[in-house]
């Protein structure tokens, strides 16, 4: 596994206004004050309004990560998408994003990247790999979903669990003194799950032209947490031992592990499986829920908000989405 | 712009069984004999039926391509869908096309890339960097697309040109004696033509729990082509610039010109504008119609089926997509 050189210059997260504490759920699904929160663990999570689309949210949480990196739109090589659901099928949410940040006319590359809530993991292994090699400078990497749209309200285990948001990353390259680097990544596919968590309708499957019925029931997320749960306990003991095998480091060895925002279950089993001291693991479940592709990039923005990130630590990040996926890095760093 | 190496040792295509000659849209649009095909320049094109779903294509293409690489799926250590529209918002394409190669229990990690007709470009572009760094050594690279349930059959320019298909590629490290060397890529994205080219509904913007009205008009694809055109007109000879800036090469030095089959006008537009001879430039324009991202690989395909590409080569990859944005890429084949 060759690793990589960047540098991590700013991050940033956009919440919709509209909080939505579980107590409101409560009342809508009818059931007694304190339910919601004490089945989902969640207290409270946000829900986008309309005019918070995915494209908004991505380029609010953009605007602060490019504050932070002390750079301007135009100083951006690459803009890559990376959210669990495009917000529409033809162009790609990254063009969106380019075109709100007053990017019209810049010639900036904009692409998306998909594997549903690993995506910001994908998209960072693939350009960690680009800035290395010096194709590109400086690289915006936006995570933005809104989850609240495909909630089944019926189905209590998911409805219950997820929260709008966007968060977005700035890599760079790096200096002598600012060096991140990328130890290890892995994404592994085991797609006798591809039905455990999905969204049926939006693109060729299901599409209005040739299905004449009403296929709004197919747009929402559908999710069969046992199976998804099971498949992933299988694997992960290998998976994890696949990512740390030639980088000398073992699971001790990590300041800090920033789990995907899955479930609290998923989260439980994950840190009792992997032996994580509770506070080395960065949980903003109960405040945020589940944010699909958003997760991951936001707890990583709070790790580094709340000052906890110092230089020199060592981070995992590592998560399991739709496919079913598993992914994971390793990163020293340094700063 | 580093160079890369890479080893391209398979492509595959499929085309769904049922043909649709200029004839038959004839008759279907109430317009005399002859006037689809003059309009279109497309003699004939594929329509997809329901069993030839986007991953099922991309599958038969992808086993043509591994058939002729001479490896068994499971040497492969990554899957891309580079397809125009997924299949479903959830999960990835890959992830489908994974399962349809046998691949459920491998864990070989599939995502998507998406930069609408130029997500081959991109993908191949992403994956040479991560061959040529080692990270992996073979990729299979899909793009599958079904442009005919989009199309609207009131607006003559864009649905006499479309034609569904898929094409794969394999990836893989290279060899001593084989050995492909990318000399130059880039993509450019002009997003003050964001709507040029569009669906707007099947992701978040436009979703069934928020709109209740019948959205199936919005599922369609709607294109400003004089806009595209015009934008595209201004940009494409400095684009072509900076391409080739650095590589010591010029258009001449290209064997062979393979352009996104975008439409006569287009490829048309772009010979004379970079005044490429007829001869070099691979045209599958008139037998398959613009087949969104399945277009340059299938093309490329097609180059090496009929025996045009000799090692040695230097081909011009090159096309324009959503967004607006424009891709490239030159290589010099060794086999």
């Amino acid at each position: 596994m060759p690793i990589r050189l960047i540098n991590i210059t700013g991050t940033g997260k956009y919440l919709p206004d509209k909080i939505v504490p579980s107590q409101e759920l409560d009342a809508k699904l009818g059931k007694p004050n304190g339910w919601v929160q004490n089945k989902s663990g969640v207290s409270k999570r946000y829900f986008a309004s309309q005019h918070e689309t995915t494209s908004f949210m991505a380029t609010q949480a953009a605007k602060e990560a490019l504050k932070k990196a002390a750079i301007s739109p135009e100083e951006l090589d690459c803009i890559i998408g990376a959210c669990g659901v495009m917000e529409q099928p033809i162009p790609c949410t990254a063009t969106l994003v380019h075109k709100q940040l007053g990017l019209e006319k810049s010639g900036i590359s904009a692409f998306d990247i998909n594997s549903t809530c690993l995506s910001f993991l994908s998209a960072l292994d693939i350009a960690s790999y680009m800035i290395d090699a010096k194709r590109f400078r400086n690289v915006l990497i936006v995570s933005s979903d809104i989850p609240s749209l495909g909630l089944n309200w019926n189905h209590m285990e998911s409805c219950t669990i997820f929260g709008d948001g966007a968060a977005a990353t700035i890599l760079s390259s790096p200096t002598e003194k600012q060096e991140t680097r990328i130890l290890s990544s892995r994404l592994e596919t085991y797609s006798e799950g591809s039905s455990y968590c999905q969204v049926q309708a939006g693109g060729t499957k299901l599409h209005p032209s040739r299905f004449m019925e009403d296929l709004s029931e197919y747009a929402l997320f559908e999710m069969d947490g046992k199976a998804a749960y099971k498949l992933t306990a299988s694997v992960i003991d290998d998976f994890v031992g696949r990512l740390f095998k030639d980088t000398k480091l073992t699971l001790d060895d990590m300041d800090w592990v920033i789990p995907h925002q899955a479930s609290l279950l998923a989260m439980h089993h994950l840190r009792k499986k992997l032996g994580v001291p509770e506070e080395k693991l960065i949980d903003i479940f109960s405040t945020h829920g589940n944010q699909v592709a958003a997760s991951i990039p936001t707890a990583f923005h709070e790790a580094f908000l709340t000052n906890k990130i110092r230089s020199g630590d060592k981070i995992l990040l590592i998560g399991t989405g739709a496919g079913v996926s598993l992914g994971g890095m390793i990163l020293e760093y340094n700063q």
